[in-house]
């Protein structure tokens, strides 16, 4: 380990928490930052500043906003009787980018994982379950990913939403994703896509 | 491209500006800088605005420091009349960490690079020739990468300092690392190292 000056061995240090950045990544990058002229850097750092004080939960579905509540969960003309539960804030963004959804959404902020301390009281369950029970829910789309750690999180929500016989609980489709090669796509996949092949 | 309230988006567009971070790395990035604890987002964030403050350039060497001069150069005991160039401070870093070299240093602050704009005079070179000029200089070593860029810096340099007659212009030893493979190894590499072999 090479030492630097202590403020930049501290900026590596804490460049490295950050997901898939090891030290010699985080060296490369706070070695880029000392070149950009003092502009650039200022504006770096008030951004930082600037997200630490500025981004809330909404408290309605607990999404990251500047506003609470959320312009999601404020927007009048959105449809009230559907909830999209969603793992992390990205995956929310993911949905809303497709211009499909009109309903409202649901950050249970995170999935299952047992291994990693993720028991269902570190999620936001009974946030979900209070509000379908004070509201008029008709429909819950659980859109997690399709790995181990998704689906067990969904059954395990399918298991609690069950009692409410009125609401219908659905979940994203599992097939063939556009572009995607016949000759290549793994066998679950390719077996969900046939037993839930459509007409044409 | 999904949208995120607007410090969000600022934070990841300034991520984007780093080498090697895509828009997905830095959404990725700030998310999960979002997930951390208030104390370490702020932690976080004064490691940024330290070293826009602390960080200055050594007016002799040019390095990195929190001192002008820098520790090196203010070092009594060092060999004043060997001076080690280098192209950027992580490379003087790296010297520095072998505990081999005992003299000066003198950061370049690049390598020529004519087709990205990297012309002589946007480098220190008249900075190391005023330091030849006016001190008693008997070696200068040329620490730069084995590439192209560095290849060419080093030809130029010596031709520069030719003149010098004293001065004895030396470059560090190319061969195989230690732990590699002849199997592997380039020829370059190799031919350099049967050329440069040595008695034992």
């Amino acid at each position: 380990m090479i030492h630097f000056p202590k403020p930049i061995q501290n900026l590596i240090e804490q460049f490295c928490k950050l997901p898939g950045i090891g030290p010699k990544t985080a060296e490369r990058l706070v070695f880029a930052f000392l070149k950009w002229p003092q502009k650039n850097k200022q504006e770096f750092a008030d951004a930082f500043s600037e997200i630490n004080g500025s981004i809330i939960h909404c408290e309605h579905c607990f999404n990251i906003s500047e506003k609470n509540p959320c312009s999601i969960c404020a927007d009048k003309a959105r449809d009230r009787a559907k909830i999209c539960v969603v793992a992390e804030p990205h995956d929310l963004a993911a949905i809303e980018n497709t211009d499909e959804f009109k309903g409202l959404y649901h950050v249970l902020g995170g999935v299952l994982e047992p291994l990693y301390g993720v028991t269902p009281d570190k999620l936001r369950i009974n946030e979900l379950l209070a509000k379908v029970q004070k509201n008029n829910i008709s429909e819950i789309i659980l859109a997690f990913n399709p790995d181990m750690e998704g689906e067990a999180t969904m059954i395990y929500l399918k298991n609690i939403l069950q009692p409410f016989k009125k609401i219908q609980i659905t979940r994203l489709a599992r097939g063939m994703p556009v572009g995607s090669d016949l000759e290549y796509t793994d066998e679950i996949t390719l077996t969900n896509a046939l037993k839930n092949r459509r007409e044409i």
